[in-house]
């Protein structure tokens, strides 16, 4: 099950899959752009009149409910549908799952009616999806900092999902394997919309290989890690850290990026 | 009244308020931004079905109308609502109320239907929902450069609220009494939604003493006036000068807010 | 019908002019950023309420089809009337016709019933308006480098407007003549929404001048690609770049700009 950031940026930068985004308005042009400077193509379409056609003509379909309305919640059923149909794997980024009712079921109602391939959140967002007890204040997650190891692993059997939870270590499980991930920064955790980059990336290292969820999540954690450590280097704050994320994305060099993943699996 | 800048933020910073803004979609990522940058967390949520649940929770609700439709509206009049109802503090953007009919009637409406702790704008907005005549191009004041301290305290006397008027020089109001706030810079004319990131400021201030919403409207424009200034330093050009900014704000020294503070109360 | 992008520049920072933009999520904030940066004011409205007055006090209205949905539609046919009725000229941008059906009827429909100046895109979404095969990705024309001048040319005739072709060379035409501007950088190609930023430049200049479409088209172009050449030099990436770019237009000197155009009228 070994991961392999390296060959799956440099399959990603080759063929450019489209990545079809139903997201939310704080961070449209924030993932466009971390889609962009991987080497991925992104498209935001949203309306129900086009959401089956675009996400049946991507690599990849990215559901995030950070700023939901009713009409949104059609769309997104009806574009994972296609996207099902379509064998075009899903993630989903449940944004806020227990902080509102209408979150949480909107993220289960995802769940329920489309083939969710990964799910992507914080520990709150997660455990709530999972059935259990959270902490969480807006959308952060407040206090989980241990036990996400094996609140991955029970929130993917529970769901029957590749299941990542992001924080200061990251981790990923299909159920039994579970893979940590400690690349990162601090500095991403003061700018809005980090996760929901970290689950545009997911969307892109899947389009490549939608047959490796597990492997897409970890490579896509590592990449998006290692590219805060570069942008964390230069900055003098959240506002140059930010910018220098995307330039960091951009240089990443495949040929160090195996040796620099800070990945534990068992 | 005497305003402390330097405590408030520090209060800020230890409470981490939960801000819940209705906002554009032009501003909502500058404004989490400010609100994250600033240490606060920001929360964007916007559908019927789940802003009552949220608004309830937050330390502070701020009402932006930058780009209106009507469910939005409906949504803030319920949000609003939920505030008072839970005694978290209401911020008004009253954004291009001149400069078309529906902006301010929907203005109007928000204050006559939420109690309004405070209204945040500039003087074409507030002279507007003051009653006054104004110029305004879009979303911009054109020359009401004086006068702005009178402004304050006949449209907080109007609308029995507290006023802040930005602009050159900012004043903020309860109606008697007049703050004014002479930090900033030039450069911040330079930037789409400055003027919204002041109002998220000063929701953020205001959810840490909502008792006292003159002092915090005033304290949150001297924290992040001076974080312009700071900014201005490095900047060249608008788009330095808005990485800059919350790098500014991220890294703001409480020690050296009140002596950097140029303030008149009087 | 020679260009003179300096003496536009400097009508625009002059007057000033008010650009309403009916835009998508994505790239609201950055098109209002470079629309300020440049020199004129940006407004974003799109509630059917309002787009009307707005766009009649407008020096030039801005439709952009990015993230469509029916409502925004019906508003985008409503301002574009208005603007018409008021004789404020009308630029569109098609953004991924070809892509999905519901892109392309909205881009048609728009053209039918309102009197559009301006059409400017990239090559698929302009062939696909002109009634040739096109090969798109979302929202990313593929391969159509050569034969731009052509297609500018037939699209104008086609469409009976002044079409700007954008890509590594621009070709914008009123039918007849094709006036080719070759300024720029690849870095414009690494974020999103430069697409829409020059269209956006496109509005500001034809709102100085708005008996002159294609001029004002082709100088726009001419000054966005040299921004993009000066936000280049000290760019570390994407990212940079980006931030860059807002400096660079706000810094253009129109001195250099003449001397700097690399146009080719024929």
């Amino acid at each position: 099950m070994s991961i392999a950031t390296a060959a799956s940026l440099r399959a990603l930068r080759e063929q450019k899959p489209l990545v079809h985004q139903i997201t939310n308005y704080v961070v449209m042009n924030e993932t466009a752009n971390v889609t962009l400077a991987i080497g991925a193509l992104p498209v935001m379409a949203h309306a129900r009149r086009e959401v089956e056609e675009m996400a049946s003509a991507a690599g990849a379909l990215v559901l995030n409910i950070g700023t939901l309305s009713d009409d949104w919640i059609e769309a997104m059923v009806l574009a994972g549908k296609a996207a099902n149909a379509a064998g075009v794997p899903v993630v989903l980024d449940p944004v806020g799952a227990g902080a509102t009712r209408y979150r949480t079921e909107t993220a289960r109602r995802l769940l329920a009616e489309v083939d969710v391939a990964i799910v992507r959140g914080n520990a709150a967002e997660i455990a709530t999806l999972a059935g259990r007890k959270a902490e969480i204040r807006g959308v952060e997650s407040l206090g989980a900092g241990d036990g996400g190891a094996e609140l991955a692993a029970l929130a993917a059997s529970a769901l029957g999902v590749v299941a990542a939870v992001t924080g200061p270590v990251d981790h990923v499980s299909s159920g039994g394997e579970v893979i940590s991930v400690a690349n990162g920064h601090e500095l991403l955790g003061t700018v809005t919309g980090t996760g929901c980059m970290a689950t545009a990336m997911t969307g892109c290292f899947v389009a490549v290989q939608p047959d490796r969820p597990l492997q897409a999540a970890a490579e896509a954690l590592v990449a998006f890690g290692i590219a805060g450590e570069d942008a964390a280097r230069s900055a003098k704050g959240p506002g140059t850290f930010h910018a220098g994320l995307y330039d960091a994305l951009y240089n990443l060099d495949p040929d160090a990026l195996d040796e620099r993943a800070r990945v534990r699996e068992r």
